[in-house]
């Protein structure tokens, strides 16, 4: 549980000034160093005490059954679940014999620092042991940005009292003892206990090494270490390994005022394929290199690797320090889930934690991709690759659904899908056009056309192909979409959802139009003209349901007939709602976990007029409670865009806190970088008013009363741009590429050196619009505080079902 | 696999000339007797070789844990499945040292008659020997429906060819080894292996006694044999007992053309509450009785009990052997269902296999207990008292659920809900209006004000309360009922199923009728005009959707506007659909496992005018699959009011004959309960044209062009009915009770002690309907063959999916 702030406030650290045991978790989640690659928890050096250990490698899982009460017809019977890997941070240390712990002793200091310029965690901790003596250690850790399968660990360790003999022990362990994952099925708990079978080790000089596959998965992972030691000449270095467990050791009489210090060098790898031989030299290859290019050779790579992405992609928040940190340190674990992904997925937690089994779902394309396209395109191009790899799974999922085309899963680490409910998997199809939209977005921001041949297309035909066979004419000719799932996890097998429909429309033309370009390549995929007119013809006669009587757009096909659920007799400790109600009421009532018709607005500003869309915010912001981390970003923008300033400020805090003030309650398993990349969203597309389309690029900014200016910088086909946004007026200038036209407020702007100061217009406020009962968000500034709101935002309960623990998952 | 038929044709039993070892699993369900509280299945005296062994006790069943691979709020986390108890029916024979095995030595002879008139299984066998040695074995079992704690077996062993050693072993086993259930989950297999803990055994003279108990539902049972032997006074008989074993010993060397016979008297009860002593004395009592009674006496109770059944139950079908043996074989199983059931449910199987876990479904209400109501009144009656003593579940579930009034669990054995899959098990709320109409339907046919007022009311209220919450009011003023599922199967979590409204619709203005006869007992359960006003309200404003294009109502909201399933490309081993496709795909298209709609029509057919009858019925022919086998005797019903009495011919016999030509090809698990009580149904409500209401009882009898005559009986409100069925003319008999009016074709007719004859009217033929593309039901006459069918009627595969097999139930 969340009670006050953990962190201070600073503009580009995220500091812990103390140790609180009791927020152990969400810190390792928050403090997490990963390159997309690897990923190591913010553990102590010393292993313990810990909320969870963790040290995971991209798209390493073990298998796991998925068992049913009532079986059905396609569904998954192997789930995967990414493991904890060999945990290389741990640096053990005794002071003449007492072991450094910090639950014992006396604790003088504890600081910590993540340094989102510099890419690594540091700590600072003066330590009495038991006996009375008096150490201080200092370490600093990095998972390297650029050199892919290293991570890296200074550690320096001073007696401050008297001379003292020091032991140091820097290992290597496999099958760690986790807490337990408190499974509903004890064979989940026995597939995932010890998941690594020992293959090889061995030790040698200051390093050693184990290798070791998995039982079900068949995966191997080599770990290996290396060391150099600056410290007393007399100082004692052995290595030895066993199975699972390696360990170099250096003995040595430390006297006050000459720290000893001790560099670990990491390198990790992993392959379903290659043989123990070849991975057994790829991370020792990996690992010389490392210890070549020496500490301060990684430290100065990594620091040098950040300020080229902060030159773009800083954005600057003035009048709101804590929301300049959070944002900043928002875009900073964007960059480390998606930096050195490579043709693997984003999961929902990126590499901080083992929440959501480490699945990749929608988050990947709908949230994270369109931030990845603009500071870090590369990493969004190898997203799609990723997706494009494991079409072979879509298309063989879709021939069990009886579907043409693929059907990508909802959850899954390796291309199948692990979702056990279908009704909220399966169903929800929507996954595939959002592959589609973020292929669309990705070559809009980029002008990437060889990708839009060689990935896209594959992409944008398999998904097309599903819809066109998903859907059908109805005898009044508009083509319907029938039992599927939305983004709304609380409306589930509906006809016509809005979002869908919208989106799916989109797939079809777009897919029409970029075959059309590409002719030659599409003919491969046995694309023709009749196809391509075919998925036209569904666009433009895809059923868009509306609701004559309210003048909005139900969410799905009959959506506002339901009964409003009774949020005035629903109690704050009731929310989540999943977890104290079954599906079948959310399901039949009008009540919205997450942003859904709100997301279509976000997504196809096209769709809605201004007017309508003002309509169609006002009336969904009574029903959405925010059950899931998903929603407040695309709520923040929307309510931006229809001139709810003050509120789309609250919703921009509620997304960029989430972690940082664990607004959840589940921060300790990973931190929410879909929320986290729709802080992004929430600044650039919501105040910024940043819209892309084949005409280019727009912006409508304006900026919330506040605040007294916002900056950010984003990549657009070549250059880099930046935008300022002041009360009355924006700024654009073009940092780097060709000149370029940009919308402004609908007016075109011409850019080339000169920065442009362009006036924002005026705009009418809307009326005010209104939360369920409770739901407000969290008043950003006292004066916004005159919605109705619980004393404190809602935190979960713990799960009261077994199993549940997953759904608390807020997004999907 | 059903290949040609297993049994002979005879009118009053069903005869098997010769053992298929191939076909045992459906003879031993077929040849199962029952009383509604013991159940054993036609398995041979030496137990083996079987298919599945099976004594069964009503409502004795053990926990099994429900696994999910994504849990959810409410859903249940303990199953309940009926388990295989003590077997007492076993009679091990030994001649010279050679255990009587069919499976080896030669078999001159074996035939096995049930016997519909007796209430017994015979069995007459005639066998060699491996060493040559010839004996006849003549065995006859019954399970009394007059002593409701007693089985028995007479079993006579004679030598042929020349003196040999017998030795007879009469056994209770308890814990048998039965055949792996082959459960996705080994949790669920533990559990039920080895389900009874032994408490206490004894022997005694030619008796002994095992007591056992469950480990996790804490049932206790106990088991007692005792024998008289009749042979040679050489004979010797001795009993021991041990923990799972009890045995009876005859040894006895038998000349030619002497048998020995013995008796063996089996005594069965079990309990949730009482002590081991008083249990123990109960069943050692229960076996005093029925030894003093004997073999003959049993023998003569049973016919004579079965004699006053057949006088009203018996139907008469002329022109149709086959039909004729059908008919009465189903209506005798449904009288061993729920003769003695005495306040526990019947399950979809009753006691005659472990299909659905030995589950009671809606079946027990919408197809058995109308039945029941007519011909054995008291066990309908005894039915609801089931239901009225699980309302303390059914309460604690709506609670749960976050409704008013009582959920009744959509399968059960001890009233709380076993459903795994929520949207086709909760969903399903219309099982609480079943009830409440038979409630209705057990009070019509009997008049029994005094069940009415003191347990039809109880039920009414909580039925009613849990509709008027369930539903609410639209702006327009109707009363939707939204997210839920009806009859069939492959459409779920819908709004304003038609099926749902119209019998919600029924049960709410009927509470409201009952609790205004009997103010007084109302006002108990908080029951005031104004909430009466509001369920009659509610049933009032009902809303009831309408396709006004097509002129048909849609099964639910919606259902018009879906694509209709692809039948021409489904071929015949594709069916039944959910063992090939997944349920996204069934619920989103125009595909009907099972009448819903039509079923709504039969018990609501005052809400269909006659034309709008046809055109539904039409309609939904062409799109019924009926992978169910709950759905070819409404279509019966319903083909059968509108005019198809061809069609309605063919469902019959579909109905008819589940079981004795294994068409689902799953008789193995058990007799289909609800298809034989719907067999009785298609004759008296279909071809009968038998209505109940308020004013009284309506027939509007036709015969279908195939038969000569069809002869029904019925009780009726303290009377007996007979009413023959002939081409151009109907005869009413009132065979005892006061004189009463009737209704004939919409004629009023005074019937007393004279027979009345009355024509039967012409009618215009219906135009002919369409079934899906070779699912047309098996032409009864080769005349009906114009119909597009398969060659053969599709036969389930063996179940593709780990658990699927449970979803082979046709049911719900």
């Amino acid at each position: 549980m969340s009670t006050g702030r953990v962190f201070a406030v600073e503009p580009w650290v995220v500091r812990e000034p103390r140790l609180d045991l009791d927020r152990m978790g969400q810190v390792e989640s928050v403090f997490a160093l990963s390159n997309g690659h690897i990923g190591l928890r913010g553990n102590l050096d010393e292993g313990e005490p810990h909320a969870m250990p963790g040290t995971y490698l991209n798209s390493f899982y073990e298998r796991r059954p998925l068992p049913y009460a009532e079986g059905g017809y396609g569904y998954p019977e192997s789930g995967q679940t990414i493991i904890n890997v060999t945990n290389g941070k741990l640096i053990r240390l005794l002071v003449e014999d007492e072991p450094f712990d910090l639950r014992y002793g006396r604790l003088r200091r504890h600081e910590r620092v993540l340094d989102l310029r510099a890419g690594t965690l540091s700590r600072d901790v003066e330590w009495e042991s038991p006996a009375g003596r008096v150490v201080r250690v200092r370490s600093t850790r990095l998972v390297s940005l650029t050199q892919r399968a290293i991570a890296a660990i200074e550690y320096e360790v001073e007696v401050l009292d008297a001379p003292a003999l020091v032991v140091l022990q820097s290992e290597l362990v496999a099958n760690e003892q986790l807490p337990s994952r408190n499974e509903a099925d004890p064979r989940v708990e026995a597939a995932l206990t010890d998941p690594l079978v020992a293959e090889q080790h061995a030790s040698a000089g200051a390093g050693a090494y184990l290798i070791h596959s998995t039982r079900r998965s068949g995966l191997r992972v080599a770990a290996a270490m290396d060391h150099e030691v600056h410290g007393p000449e007399t100082a004692e270095v052995t290595s030895e390994a066993a199975e699972d467990i390696a360990r170099t050791t250096v003995i040595a009489r430390l006297e006050p005022g000459k720290p000893m210090r001790l560099v670990k060098y990491l390198a990790y790898g992993w392959s379903s394929r290659r043989s123990l031989p070849a991975l057994h030299d790829q991370v020792r290859a990996a690992l010389a290199a490392a210890r070549y290019t020496g500490w301060d050779g990684l430290a100065a790579e990594q620091r040098a690797h950040l300020d080229e992405f902060w030159e773009t992609a800083d954005v600057e928040i003035e009048g709101d320090a804590e929301l300049q940190q959070a944002v900043r340190l928002a875009t900073f674990h964007i960059l480390q889930a998606g930096a050195r992904a490579e043709r693997r997925g984003i999961g929902a937690k990126g590499l901080t934690g083992e929440g959501y089994d480490g699945h990749t779902f929608w988050d990947t394309e709908t949230f994270c991709l369109p931030v990845l396209a603009h500071l870090a395109p590369h990493a969004a191009a190898d997203l799609l690759r990723w997706r494009q790899s494991i079409l072979p799974q879509a298309y063989e999922r879709a021939e069990q659904l009886g579907l043409r085309g693929a059907a990508f899963p909802w959850r899954t680490i390796r291309g199948q899908e692990c979702s056990g409910y279908w009704p909220a998997g399966t169903a929800a199809f929507h996954i595939n056009a959002d592959i589609a939209d973020a292929v669309r977005r990705y070559v809009l921001a980029t002008g990437d056309t060889v990708f839009e041949r060689e990935v896209g297309l594959e992409l944008l035909v398999a998904t097309a192909r599903l819809w066109r066979s998903l859907g059908h004419h109805d005898s009044a000719g508009e083509f319907r979409i029938d039992g599927v799932t939305g983004p709304d996890e609380y409306t589930a097998i509906v006809d016509n959802n809005v979002y869908t429909n919208l989106m799916a429309q989109q797939n079809l033309r777009y897919a029409a139009d970029v075959a059309a370009r590409h002719t030659r390549v599409a003919a491969r995929f046995g694309v023709n003209a009749e196809e391509m007119a075919s998925w036209r013809d569904a666009a433009k006669s895809m059923r868009i349901p509306y609701d004559e009587v309210l003048g909005v757009h139900p969410q799905s096909e009959g959506f506002t007939s339901h009964a409003v659920w009774d949020f005035e007799n629903t109690p704050a400790h009731k929310y989540p709602l999943l977890l104290h109600v079954p599906y079948f009421d959310l399901y039949r009532k009008q009540v919205i976990k997450q942003a859904d018709l709100v997301l279509a607005m976000q997504l196809r500003p096209d769709a809605f007029p201004p007017e309508q869309m003002r309509r169609n915010f006002a009336y969904y912001e009574g029903l959405t409670v925010r059950d899931s981390s998903l929603s407040a970003c695309t709520q923040a923008v929307v309510a931006a865009w229809t001139g709810h300033l003050d509120l789309a400020y609250d919703y921009l805090a509620e997304a960029a806190l989430v972690d940082l003030d664990d607004l959840a309650g589940n921060s300790d398993h990973g931190v929410h970088i879909a929320s986290m990349a729709g802080t992004w969203t929430a600044v650039v597309v919501g105040f910024g008013g940043m819209r892309m389309d084949e005409a280019g690029i727009h912006f409508a900014p304006r900026l919330p009363p506040a605040l007294s200016r916002i900056s950010f910088g984003l990549n657009w086909q070549g250059r880099q741009l930046r935008v300022e946004i002041r009360p009355d007026e924006a700024e654009y200038r073009l940092v780097s590429g060709p000149p370029m036209r940009l919308g402004h407020h609908g007016e075109a702007i011409a850019l080339d050196g000169e920065p442009q100061v362009v006036p924002i217009p005026a705009f009418d406020p809307p009326e005010p619009v209104e939360q369920p009962y409770g739901r407000a968000p969290r008043p950003r500034l006292p004066g916004n505080a005159t919605r109705r709101t619980f004393p404190e935002i809602a935190m979960p309960q713990a799960a009261v079902v077994a199993g549940m623990d997953e759904e608390l998952r807020q997004t999907g």
